[in-house]
């Protein structure tokens, strides 16, 4: 019999820490160039909720690492499956900045952050394979589709995939963008299930722009000249990242769901990347409108960035750990239900795979 | 008819400056304890010397990168494989410290070094997906077997596969073991072949040891108490990688040849990642001891580390291209040879792979 990759089991680790939009109230912004931005910061803040939604997030307290979230949310993910922790053929671990000690804020990532996890969760099997995996925002779904693979070759029976963020430590605090980015950390256990039903990952996608968007988001240092030292910061060009993601993932995701032997009016959720509201917006307005359907209903796309910002790889993730876990209002995930989870960011990537719920 | 990968090209770009052991003769040596080591410079030099057998290493120069060197090894395999750089499925880069600007020594890996050299080689394929692979020295060799998950699943038909690493910029000036590290990239093009033949990739492994073995590679600040900042440099504790190497590498090797089939009478070739002469040929004695072999032929493990230093996941793969190329005096790789390609490494990260040459 044919076998499929199904999820069962998901942990997720939030940090306690809300900063609220007004604790930027204090802070000096500047643009690219260095100048200094001519409006209040009362109004800089009150446009960025505007645009992204965002009112809070979530900060790492210092004596805490990247790896250590992972660990977290790994540990609940083992537990939430019953599994035998020594059972595991793979740790994946999707992060972008290693770990950054709150003091000294230098990417660190060797050994490797699934090492460093592996280590935590005190697993002493050999053959569990534990690796890393940079790919943008979009690493954790990338995760997921290596899993597929080594669970379809029949290799391996369990992976535990993990996205673990911290943007707090790589945001500029004189840069706009700084609002936007956020700490945490999801993780899932996927196994290989012999089973003629058409369950699982049913199809993935993804797809790499380099050409011209390579740099789009990139490493900087502070936009304030008046910065003490040459410590490197996440940035991006805000308004080509929005024209590209709107522009290549409708398609993409519509590509993967016929992929799948889908339709959109099959898909009951689709559990996206969130760095902007409007754009997720646009984007599933877009990819409706491929399938020249017009108006969708609005639980279709569970949003979670007003509280949480933007935790890049722990986005998707932590959206499936609340809602199986009924603990997002209003949503619920239900054995026969088509999900789309996809993800867009630095490299530029985007990718998307379509999981029917066993 | 099943799909085999098989190499049909190969690169690599080593650095021109050569820096020979004499020029270490003006630093200053610690130990981890920030104790100055109380021996001449000379002596510890010829020591090093002596255990390794590293004679010179190369530099990477102040305006280049590690991307850069991934990219001008890519594109010399791609050359070589003589095919349209536009057919690339996959572009797999094994680094541990991104790109490391020489003025600001910083891991830099947003965007991946895979979409970097994606760009610098000016793919516009979408759907050649472009990742990371931090796994320590064995980087390299895992993502030859990624690649060859991809390719048997019938998905892929072509890979790149780069390992580059610009260690030099990472090594601390006040310790010992900085004089190993080296700079360099290697890079192959894989491809899948339709054939009922027994070739190309025959079998792989991998093993990743964490519990106790997990932090014996890792980053750290200047062994010197008058370092001016705190740098994160690569530290290692020699002593138990040498016992840990020795102990794991020759069974899972070993291991790796009976998956294959094969014995090691089979084997033409170990390409082995050479950080330590004295320890490669330890580990190739108690592999041959495994199998009952006293002793082996010379040959059978290729050695440029004299020469070359340790530049990490470029190791195997520039091993391979010199070889193949005929630049290695009394090194030839012929039809029908079985090679075994293995590492070890920061995580800690065994792994091997069985190649038959078609």
């Amino acid at each position: 019999m044919p076998i499929k990759t199904v999820i069962i089991g998901s942990g997720r680790y939030l940090p306690e820490l809300i900063i609220k939009n007004e604790e930027f109230l204090t802070n000096e912004f500047f643009n690219d160039k260095g100048e200094k931005i001519p409006k209040a910061t009362k109004d800089i803040i009150n446009k960025l909720q505007e645009i992204t939604e965002i009112e809070e997030r979530r900060y790492l307290p210092a004596h805490l690492n990247t790896s250590d979230m992972g660990f977290f949310a790994a540990e609940q993910a083992i537990t939430n499956a019953g599994i035998d922790k020594e059972s595991l053929d793979y740790i994946i671990v999707a992060h972008n900045f290693g770990d950054l000690q709150d003091h000294n804020r230098k990417v660190d990532m060797v050994p490797t952050l699934a090492s460093r996890i592996k280590h935590l969760l005190q697993i002493e099997n050999p053959d569990c394979v534990a690796y890393d995996l940079p790919f943008g925002c979009p690493g954790w779904v990338q995760g997921m589709i290596h899993a597929d693979y080594f669970i379809k070759s029949g290799d391996a029976k369990r992976a535990l995939v993990i996205g673990t963020e911290n943007l707090s430590r790589i945001a500029d605090p004189h840069d706009i963008d700084a609002m936007i980015y956020s700490d945490g950390a999801g993780a899932v256990v996927v196994e290989g299930l012999e089973t003629n039903e058409s369950v699982g990952i049913l199809a993935h996608k993804t797809r790499t722009d380099t050409l011209n968007h390579a740099h789009l988001l990139n490493m900087g240092v502070s936009y304030s000249a008046d910065f003490p030292d040459d410590t490197l910061f996440i940035k991006m060009n805000g308004r080509k990242l929005y024209e590209y993601a709107i522009s290549t993932v409708p398609t993409l995701v519509k590509e993967t769901i016929e992929k799948a032997g889908l339709h959109i009016s099959d898909i009951s959720k689709v559990l996206i990347h969130q760095a902007n509201a409007k754009m997720d917006a646009a984007i599933l307005d877009r990819t409706f409108k491929l399938f020249d359907i017009k108006e969708w209903p609005k639980e279709v796309m569970p949003m979670i960035i007003a509280k949480m910002g933007n935790n890049s790889v722990a986005t998707v993730p932590v959206l499936y750990d609340m809602i199986i876990r009924k603990e997002l209002e209003g949503q619920e995930i239900k054995s026969g239900d088509n999900l789309v989870f996809a993800s867009v960011g630095a490299g530029m990537n985007v990718n998307a795979f379509i999981y029917k719920v066993p």
